[in-house]
């Protein structure tokens, strides 16, 4: 199959993005499996010689089969581990299935909704990314095929955990460097009304950014989630098809007693071991520490 | 400047290598300050676009200025903080000086000898890294030109802490996929030298890949080191310029009664923040928990 995608040279796929401008991950492809313009973006999906499957949106890397496990436990457990008894869940984004597999791993839960603006991204997940769309077959989920803003904006004490997972919306426009390419996902309005959807004690978790590509958006972003939560913290995830190899959890509870470095239920190290290839309570723990250079300027 | 070199391809670098199939790390090249074929190895220093001057070793980059404390400052404190009072220190590798920097932040230190194999690496840092070469010019500081095998061959009880800051000696045999890429690095008899170097209560860390590539090889390296040591542990810290953004760090002490995980000495917060940009106390022990995936492979 020969495919023509502006980011795939002879045989390797390089991520060049003016998000992260002087670095680009390269993955040798094996072959393009799928690639659509959908209504919303490009979808590019191929077979890597070393990383799985890669699913690229917009000429960003979203994920490897070889290493989504990491991403994927973490923004789902960070943020349900720290709800006592998590029923409820919404999940923006992510329509890879990929935390709904996470979520589903809590007996609590009740009820998943899933609000994922593109059906491109759950119909090419189901044919060539099986092992996380698996999560839209469990009995408790629920897709939704529209626009996140649209679907809270009228939601109100709905859920107890909110998991915003999303690729960054302004990654190919044109205007990236005006605006900041974390802008609308850091958009103070769409966090209002993410806290008006939660329960009382509710807890959100977002994808937020890398600490070394973005430290002052991040800061932002923390600073206006301060003015909405009583606990507001910060973690990290190693992912190495991401860029620098790492990304970032906002996560926030309304809950002023909890502290959210301290996973408010565990599951015992032999459940871990089964469940898990990536997060631990001990991990859970040991994201939230900072090199000294992002401590200072998130924290200080 | 014009220099062809193997590795650059309209202005970009890229990390192609058996050692990580399949992946790559690019960095944009404003121009190339330095490229010789040393006695050793291909020496190859660029300015980068967005990550400061780079110095690359037979095709592998050493370190970006950007993101070199990280390494440099991990490498360093969590095995000379596993030291009560840590007098005198050898540093095997570590020519551009990074290492020295951090050793000397310790007061206790009356003496530090360096021994680097290849004179063009000190030499190179001074001219193109003056803030990691700044090392060498410490007073306590003593460099030694020559084989780090030959040099600890006959030290017994010589040395409180013992850093080894190699590159991979093999990176560019053609007997790579042989022999294996950390062979060098992580030899039983080198151990075994360094071990009868160190003094009683000695303790060793040495640079140990990265566990997402090498994960068999950090098992059998632990594993030797087990049976030298009373106290092995394995940490990483996050470096992205380095293959798939993080490296490991094994840390051995002959102390049976130390914690590796929790620093013997400590600074306090505020001298934590004037002297590092990334190690603390905190980030010692973070740094020690593994994912799920590594631990089961290095520990169980």
């Amino acid at each position: 199959m020969t495919v023509l995608h502006p980011c795939i040279r002879d045989g390797w796929f390089y991520e060049k993005n003016d998000m992260w401008p002087g670095q680009a991950m390269g993955i040798e492809v094996k072959q393009v499996l799928h690639h659509e313009k959908s209504k919303y973006q490009d979808v590019l999906v191929f077979e890597s010689t070393h990383y799985g499957n890669v699913l690229v949106l917009d000429n960003v890397i979203q994920l490897s089969e070889r290493d989504e496990f990491s991403y994927q436990e973490m923004i789902t457990h960070l943020a349900m581990n720290s709800h006592p008894d998590p029923k409820k869940v919404l999940v923006i984004g992510g329509g890879d299935g990929g935390v709904l597999r996470e979520v589903v791993k809590h007996e609590s839960v009740q009820e998943v909704h899933i609000v994922e603006i593109d059906e491109a991204v759950p119909r090419i997940s189901r044919k060539y990314l099986p092992k996380m769309a698996v999560g839209f077959d469990h009995p408790k989920v629920k897709l939704f095929i529209m626009d996140g803003f649209e679907f809270v904006k009228d939601k109100i004490n709905a859920y107890d955990v909110v998991i915003t997972d999303s690729s960054d919306p302004d990654a190919s426009s044109s205007s990236l460097q005006t605006i900041g390419p974390a802008e609308s996902l850091f958009e103070n309005e769409f966090f209002q009304l993410l806290n008006t959807a939660l329960t009382p004690n509710g807890v959100f978790s977002t994808q937020a950014e890398c600490m070394w590509l973005y430290i002052d958006d991040i800061r932002k972003a923390l600073d206006f989630n301060r003015t909405l939560y009583p606990q507001v913290g910060y973690a990290y995830s190693c992912v190495p098809s991401y860029p620098c190899g790492q990304i970032g959890h906002i996560v926030c509870s309304k809950n002023v007693n909890v502290d959210l470095t301290k996973p408010l239920r565990r599951w015992t190290p032999e459940e871990e071991a089964k469940l898990f290839k990536y997060y631990s309570a001990d991990m859970h723990q040991a994201s939230f520490v900072m090199p000294q250079f992002a401590k200072k300027t998130l924290f200080m």
